[in-house]
C-alpha cells in the first residue's frame, strides 16, 4: 500500500512526516536525505513519533521531499501530444532523450518560482517525478513485473523553462536549472508492486491562474518509467532518493513555427533566427508573468495515489 | 604557488598525496571530498605525513581527483577551432552554453574507456576543469582580479563522447555520460592569485595512439572562466570541489557535413538523416577503437604549471 511522507521545515531543521488517515504526524527520526529516508522506510523503519501531535501544515514550510545530495535527470519529448504540439513527429524519435538540471533548481512546492530578468518566455511543464528506491551500478532489465523492485516512489515536478535560453541554446540544462525551476512534491509517495497496475491511469493537471493549461494521463507517453530506468542503467549509476522526471504532455505555452517553417529557418543566421522565434512567441499569452500562480496535481482519478497539489505563484527574481 | 595533489587508492581506501619536490607523499588525513580537501588545504591544513615514505606510484590505484559527491557541468562549443571544424559560426552563438554530465562518468586518469557495444562513433575531447573553491549560492561579479577566490584548481578532463548518439539525440546528456567517459587527472593542482595570469598560455594536447590530434592553448577558448563562472552564478548553486570542463579545441574525430549541407538534410526525415550521418562518419579513421590508447596534457610550455598526463586505453565494455 502506497505511503504518503511530507518534507518540511519547522524551526532550524527539516523533517519528515507521514500521512495517516487525514493527518500528518512527524517521523521519529529526521533523514538528512531523501535517499537516507526512502531505505528506512522500505526497511521497516521511518516510524511515526506516536506522542507527537498531528502536523499544522499552516505553521511549517513545505519543502522539496527531495533533497540537494541527490541527482536531478530529465527525459525530453515523452509524450506524443505534446511533441505534435513542439512540430516534431513522435514516431520518428532518435532515442529516448535526457538532459540534467542543476539540482539547486529545486524548491518546495508552496514556494515562489522566481522569474530571473534576463528570461522573457517562462514556461511550465507538469511531470511525473519517478524516485529511486535501489541503487543502480550496471544494465538491468527493468520490466512492469521488477519495476517496483528499483522505483520507490512518485513526486509531482514542473520543469518551468525559459524558452528564450533553451531554444535558442539548444542544450537545456542552462535554461531549465534555474534557481526555483523545479517545484517539487508536495508528498514523496512510496509505491509497492501493488500500485504499479494502476500507474497510466495517473492524471496529470496543470493550471496557470486557474485556467486549465495541461491535462493527460500516462496513457500518452511513449517511453514509461520501467523501459526508461532499464535504459539509464545502460549508462549511469543512480541512488535511493534520485529523481528523473519523466516529460510533459501538451499544453506548455511554446508553440514554434511548423516544422516546414523551421526548416526554412534553419537557413537564417542563428541569431535573426532566434531573435524573430523570441518575437513571435512573445505575441503569444501563454508564457508567465509575474502575479501568476501555477497549480499541479497528479493523481489516480479513484483518489487511492493523490501526489497531492502543487501551488506556485511567480515573482520577480 | 601551486599545490599539486593525487588521489589513490591503496588497500580499502581513497587517499590523498601532495607532491614534495619530486616525489608524492601521503596526507595525514583522508578527506573523503574533492570538497573537503580543498577546504582543508585552503584553511592551511591537509598536510602531508612526514613520516610516510614517498608514494611508490606504481603500486596505487590512480583515482579521479574529483569525487562522486561533486556536481559536474560541461561547456560546449567553447574554442573557436573546434566550433569551425564541425560547421559552426564562432562569431554568432546563442550564448554561453552548458550541459550535464552524469557524475558516475568520472574515472581515474589510468583506467580503461569502455567502448559500449552499441557506440559505433566513440570520440575523445581535451578540455580543461575549473574546480571550485567556494560555495556559490547567488550572481556573483567574477572577473581576473577575484578568480582565485573562486577556482580553487584545475585538472584535465577527456569529455569522451558517443557522436552517435550525441548528434542525434541533440541533448548531449546520455552520449557523454556513459561510465568511464570523464577520466579526470591524474593532478588536481590547486592554484592561487599568483597562476591566474598565466591560465590563458596553458597548453592543451591530446593524441590517439601517439599521434597529435588536438593542441591548443586558452587563447583559443571564447568564454574564459571568470566570464563562466559569473554565469553559471546567475543560473545555479557550486560547492567547493564541483567540476566545470570548459570546452574542447579541434581535432576530435567528428566532423559533420558543412552547415549548407545540414541545413539540406533539415529537410529529410529525422532517421533518414541520422542514418547518412551516421554512415558518413563510420567512414572517417579518427574514431575510437578498442585497443586505442588515448594520452593527453595540459601545462605550461615553461613547465611552472603541470596538470600531469591521463593514459587511457579504449576497451570494449
Amino acid at each position: 500500500m502506497a505511503r504518503t511522507f511530507l518534507r518540511y521545515g519547522a524551526g532550524e531543521g527539516a523533517h519528515w512526516a507521514e500521512k495517516i488517515g487525514p493527518v500528518f504526524r512527524p517521523l521519529v527520526d529526521p533523514y538528512a536525505s531523501t535517499g537516507d529516508l526512502i531505505l528506512a522506510a522500505r526497511a521497516g523503519r521511518a516510524a511515526v513519533d506516536q506522542k507527537a501531535p498531528p502536523l499544522d501544515l499552516a505553521a511549517v514550510t513545505i519543502l522539496s521531499p527531495i533533497t540537494r545530495n541527490q541527482q536531478l535527470v530529465a527525459q525530453a519529448s515523452n509524450y506524443r501530444s505534446h511533441i505534435l504540439e513542439v512540430g516534431g513527429d513522435p514516431d520518428d524519435l532518435a532515442g529516448n532523450v535526457f538532459f540534467g538540471k542543476a539540482v539547486s533548481s529545486l524548491c518546495g512546492a508552496r514556494d515562489p518560482i522566481l522569474k530571473p530578468a534576463r528570461v522573457q518566455l517562462l514556461d511550465y511543464e507538469i511531470e511525473l517525478g519517478l524516485v529511486m528506491g535501489q541503487a543502480i551500478r550496471g544494465p538491468q532489465k527493468i520490466d512492469r513485473a521488477n519495476l517496483a523492485d528499483w522505483l520507490a516512489g512518485l513526486v509531482i515536478a514542473n520543469d518551468v523553462s525559459a524558452r528564450d535560453l533553451q531554444v535558442p541554446e539548444g542544450q537545456f540544462f542552462k535554461g531549465k536549472s534555474f534557481r526555483t525551476f523545479t517545484p517539487t512534491g508536495p508528498y514523496l509517495v512510496l509505491i509497492d508492486a501493488d500500485d504499479i497496475a494502476g500507474l497510466e491511469a495517473l492524471e496529470l493537471s496543470l493550471w496557470v491562474n486557474d485556467e486549465p493549461r495541461q491535462h493527460a494521463t500516462l496513457e500518452d507517453m511513449i517511453f514509461k518509467p520501467a523501459e526508461t530506468l532499464s535504459e539509464l542503467s545502460e549508462v549511469m549509476d543512480l541512488d535511493p532518493g534520485d529523481l528523473v522526471i519523466t516529460g510533459t504532455p501538451a499544453g506548455v505555452a511554446l508553440r514554434p513555427p511548423g516544422a516546414l517553417v523551421q526548416k526554412i529557418a534553419g537557413f537564417l543566421p542563428p541569431r535573426v533566427r532566434f531573435r524573430k522565434f523570441i518575437e513571435g512567441q512573445l505575441k503569444r499569452r501563454g508564457y508567465l508573468q509575474p502575479g501568476d500562480v501555477v497549480r499541479a496535481k497528479i493523481r489516480h482519478p479513484d483518489g487511492d495515489l493523490d501526489l497531492g497539489e502543487q501551488i506556485n505563484a511567480v515573482v520577480s527574481a
